[in-house]
């Protein structure tokens, strides 16, 4: 794989800068990888680990030069750094970020963008339940999406560009636009988090049933909800936050749905059940279908077991 | 590991059933296991890959002269089989079962039991995303969980024997009665399930969305959702009809819990939402720490992919 920026700056230092980061190298797509995070403890342990080749104490001093800046920040801290490093940002540079929301991401940003910069909001569909500078690893990317958000003037040379780079990195990459992308991550990410996050405080609630059985019985199922609601809290608020409206919308659907469901219990209802469910089935072969996971046995114990 | 009983019936030949036998056979717990399944299908398919010593054509002839019999249909099924093997049952054998639900079964199962037979009702918590005598393996039960539910005069003896087997089939093996069964597994797997169900339902529903969509670009938290409801449906059916109050009541407080959690998106209560997210985080944490899950990087792509 060939160099496809001379120099890139990552903005923020967690899980998918981080994975960018190990990504970038092992495809030599970067000259140089410049990072900045806000804390110095992650910014210490960034030197420590070898992470960047060269961690910068403010982010301006990051962007200098840069031909690529990544905003890798909470989605709720993209405005304000947009805005403190626009003066440094070299004409003819993009700048990307990989919030996992996009139209209040770009109000946030684009203001900020000087005359002469790219701007191209992008989102790569990966993760894992862990957070910070260490948990990052060159493989996050292969074979899961990358979404390009466009905005309106985007100049297709550039938009090339950071394709190839998010290719180069293991990605398959499609572009959307902004108020689509953020209604299909309400259905695919943030609104089964929500409910992922309920579920568990629920368990957590009630006092009847002990904190060490939900752990200790704790199956497939509610297993996996942990899992989900694990991921990073800052990260999580923010989304919800900036991706209000399609949030609540898939959630006011899901409630009406589960209330059906929940009268076909009452009320005994087997068949409406049994159909219900023979329906979900077909989505999950369909994902397995595509790619997207493996039916491989996990012998009940969750991932990576093997 | 010494053999625990001399003949050993399973009666239905699913996920369940078929690990028990390659998880008998691995550890040498029984000299003789004989099986039935009421379709013609699943007895040729258990005769073609060796599943069962002996196939029988009728429950009644898998059951005469079993120490033990277990019965591994759907909680809905239970009754009617322990109706018509009831008649043949050897004196001083034991029935059990590895339903999800456990009152119910009792109350289905245990006027069909005659005098002189041991009842003592068991749920091992393991499971896979897959069914039928195919999708079995001996290590299904390796540290996990196998609840006993002795019912009121349960022979010490006998529960002592059973447990041997499950310890022996690779389970931890803990006792509780019917109802709080019933109630922590409405926690941590039933409700999980009904909500995984609902969410998927209503990915399927979107049609501003498509399917194509949802697939595609399931990232963590729908793809964990999938895998969930892809679960056997007739089983789950059985499910929430005969776990009705346990879940119904779990399902309310996850709907109070959720309105609350919208109402502060919506207000956009930041603090709510981060405490809350934080105060789950824990819950997982203790789950690694219990030993039921990994916290291995799993690349994003689920399960057993390493």
């Amino acid at each position: 794989m060939s160099q496809i920026y001379d120099r890139v700056a990552l903005i923020g230092l967690g899980l998918i800068a981080s994975s960018m980061f190990w990504a970038i190298k092992r495809a030599g797509l970067a000259g140089e990888v410049t990072g900045y995070a806000r804390s110095e403890a992650t910014r210490d342990t960034a030197r420590r680990i070898g992470l960047c080749d060269r961690v910068c104490d403010t982010a301006r001093e990051a962007v200098e030069c840069a031909d690529l800046v990544v905003l890798c920040v909470p989605v709720g801290a993209m405005g304000a750094v947009a805005e403190d490093i626009a003066a440094v940002l070299k004409p003819g540079a993009t700048v990307s970020d990989v919030g996992s929301v996009k139209r209040h991401v770009i109000q946030a940003v684009q203001p900020h963008i000087p005359e002469g910069v790219h701007f191209i909001p992008a989102h790569p569909l990966a993760g894992t339940e862990h957070s910070g500078p260490e948990s990052g690893f060159a493989e996050l990317f292969d074979n899961r999406w990358c979404l390009l958000v466009p905005v309106e003037g985007s100049d297709p040379d550039a938009v090339a560009r950071l394709r190839a780079l998010w290719e180069g990195m293991g990605s398959s990459v499609d572009e959307m636009d902004a108020d689509h992308h953020d209604l299909v991550l309400a259905v695919t990410s943030h609104a089964p988090h929500l409910i992922a996050y309920t579920m568990v405080g629920v368990a957590d609630d009630l006092r009847r049933v002990t904190d060490s059985e939900v752990i200790k019985y704790s199956a497939a199922g509610f297993r996996d909800f942990t899992r989900i609601a694990a991921s990073d809290p800052t990260m999580w608020r923010d989304v919800f936050l900036s991706n209000k409206d399609a949030t609540l919308e898939i959630l006011g659907r899901f409630t009406e749905e589960l209330f059906a469901l929940q009268r076909a219990i009452r009320t005994g209802d087997g068949e409406h059940l049994f159909d219900y469910f023979t329906r979900t089935r077909a989505i999950r072969r369909g994902i397995i279908d595509a790619g997207q996971d493996t039916d491989a046995p996990d012998f009940g114990r969750g991932k990576a077991s093997s």
